[in-house]
């Protein structure tokens, strides 16, 4: 039997992993002018319509639209001006029949007026009578109260990531305050005798911790808090350790696995001694990354966490932890993994061999030719971090493919 | 003439302003762990190589590749085990003729050995003798030193937005501070005597506060840190200490104008008063956002720094923010204007018309429809705050085109 029919695919993987996880987690108050990038926790009402006030789009002089009909430059209507509405006033006159109120944009319809006819439509003859040279409909260069929005509407649905438009939105109506899911807290344990933190002085045979850096930086961007809990040696009694203090304090926990085989399996084994379920998938059919565990713990008293066991190689690490970490952080906030993802639409310079039934991820290189944006494929191996570092972006090539071919047009995800 | 021959492109009004604006913000020290998203000040040099001495690539034995010529698993070769190479040390042992050493994934080459062997092509036959039953070439499985950098080379270029991959690569290269340009501090000014803060009680003829709440997160996004200095009414006196507070303490000024003409010349007359070169572009060939200010201002002893006046309706502010904020404030960490724009293609589900000679924004909602995702243009007033929040993207008619036509595909640039 091939071994990739014996791996799981990432999708339904994640699938097993999420229905595993039960709990959103709590909300919590945070100011407005703070939640740029929360994610909302409850939908949100409009306390009242907006805009509270019919107002002019224009500058010009509030009327009733049925006195200027017939009106046009060579037979004028003759209007008596009542006044002039105040910016960030209400008018304290009416609007008579044949007679208007000058008006600035923004300004409040005096009541009795319906429309309003542009200053470059008007004349001024006296000092309280206007020449209107164009009629105007019922409702014209007026936005009517309530047009953007009526009291009591849904305007923010619940498990919405708040954009600077969602913010101006909160803010137009007055809420200071927003209820948000709390930032899910992500352990990150690096494993592996060799592993040195990255103060240190290099020695022989040893590495630094890049891991914990560029997964901390993904927790981050993907609305996370992450917890840096070191490096842990490849010993049972250690690792386990590590990973209940990780289950008690936080919400999910990573752990990057000492890079042989024996070090992985150790993860494996912690990871089902800690709590139920365990395990749940050991092994997905991807490149690079294959060595990936994920699996749900749940301590006594505790709903289940998701813990995540990524390969120790820096790039298989950070494909991984984009197909699996970040959408469990997602999902802990209560949204669903990416719709959209952004991408960019380029030309492959060259050809991608790739084995069927596998799904391959190759960190690609932009750069605009004549006819668009052409990827250059960044080879290298997926122990070198700086693979990654020349790349703009990442495509995948589909497991019923046996690779993609030159000037082929593939969809780029960006790195951020 | 037409209107928007008067008019200044956006291209070229934007690129007016950088021409007037000299310096470049001065670096800063951060944690490299703090430097998410921050720009780099200066190239990066590699202070050492990567890896800095031969690894393994599997677990397996490292061997002479040239004692494993010929061997397959009918005619094995036999070979001394000399040792076992532990994770995280340096062998204290060669790799003579005919000699191997166990090794493990990320182990390091013991001196005389140059290929590994992968464990499933070998088998134990003694406790110090291994049958290899495959040969390898020279450098097989292996990691050479300096395959992923060399030691002095240049792994980040001035300039660069810090990723999750490039803080990854310093913790590789024991980087543990690096030298970022400060954030530009940008001043953020909303005036007119209509406008109210966000937690005062709504009063008639009066609106809340949107433009502040919006521009502070646009500004966040793209690296500045924002500085709200609150409303001021329509008063040149005020306006003018307002904004000459904000010349003195801040590297760039956002002006939010009252809605009315005369509002928005009080902002220019403002900005003239206060220093050299003064306002650049008074109006830009955009819509919405036709009334634009571009200005530099010079305090005595200061270097021109950039002030920007927006029309006060939320969504043409938005937008022209997105044009020339956004653009200013990633020139002031060193960064040119966006390479790509995460950006989706759909399928427009409507007419667009627009006006030949004006470049039009319109906002647009995505769907995913039978075949790809559907652009679906929002209509609402640039006054209504929610046609933003409704929408997942915009999507630019340039000034050539009388419109997009349903069903053309358009290239969406995605809110974030």
């Amino acid at each position: 039997m091939p071994e990739f029919l014996r791996l799981q695919p990432p999708k339904e993987a994640l699938d097993l992993l999420l229905t595993h996880l039960e709990d959103r987690l709590q909300a919590e108050l945070v100011e407005t002018d703070q939640a740029l990038g929360r994610i909302t926790a409850a939908k949100i009402l409009a306390p009242h319509s907006l805009p509270t006030f019919a107002r002019s789009t224009v500058d010009g002089y509030a009327v009733r639209a049925a006195d200027t009909y017939g009106a046009s430059e060579s037979l004028p209507a003759y209007i008596k001006v009542a006044g002039e509405v105040l910016m960030g006033m209400a008018p304290e006159f009416q609007v008579e029949k044949s007679a208007c109120a000058l008006i600035h944009t923004g300004g409040m319809l005096p009541e009795g007026s319906d429309a309003v006819v542009m200053l470059e439509h008007t004349q001024l003859v006296q000092a309280h009578e206007v020449e209107i040279l164009r009629s105007v409909a019922e409702g014209e260069n007026v936005l009517q109260a309530g047009e953007d929005v009526v009291i009591g509407q849904e305007v923010i649905p619940k498990g919405t990531i708040l954009r600077p438009a969602e913010i101006g939105g909160l803010a137009a109506l007055g809420i200071t305050q927003v209820k948000v899911r709390r930032k899910p807290r992500v352990a990150i344990i690096s494993t592996g005798d060799e592993i040195l933190p990255i103060g240190a002085s290099l020695e022989p045979g040893k590495v630094r911790d890049v891991n914990t850096y560029t997964l901390s930086a993904l927790v981050k961007r993907a609305g996370g808090e992450a917890v840096s809990l070191g490096i842990v040696p490849d010993l049972v009694e250690a690792l386990e350790l590590k990973v209940y203090q990780a289950l008690q304090t936080c919400d999910m926990v990573v752990i990057t696995a000492g890079s042989s085989a024996s070090a992985r399996d150790l993860t494996a084994q912690v990871i089902n001694q800690l709590g139920k379920p365990g395990v749940l998938v050991h092994g997905v059919n991807v490149r690079p990354g294959k060595p990936t565990i994920l699996a749900a713990c749940a301590l006594p008293g505790q709903p289940a966490k998701a813990v995540i066991g990524l390969p120790g190689n820096p790039v298989s690490a950070f494909v991984i932890a984009g197909l699996f970490v970040v959408p469990v952080v997602k999902a802990l906030q209560g949204i669903s993994a990416d719709q959209y993802k952004p991408t960019v639409k380029a030309c492959l310079t060259l050809n991608l061999p790739s084995e069927s039934g596998r799904e391959d991820w190759v960190p690609v290189r932009l750069s605009l030719g004549s006819s668009g944006w052409e990827a250059e494929p960044v080879f290298g191996k997926s122990n070198l971090i700086f693979t990654l570092s020349r790349a703009d972006g990442l495509v995948c090539i589909p497991p019923d493919a046996t690779g993609l071919g030159i000037g082929e047009m593939v969809e780029v995800i960006l790195l951020e």
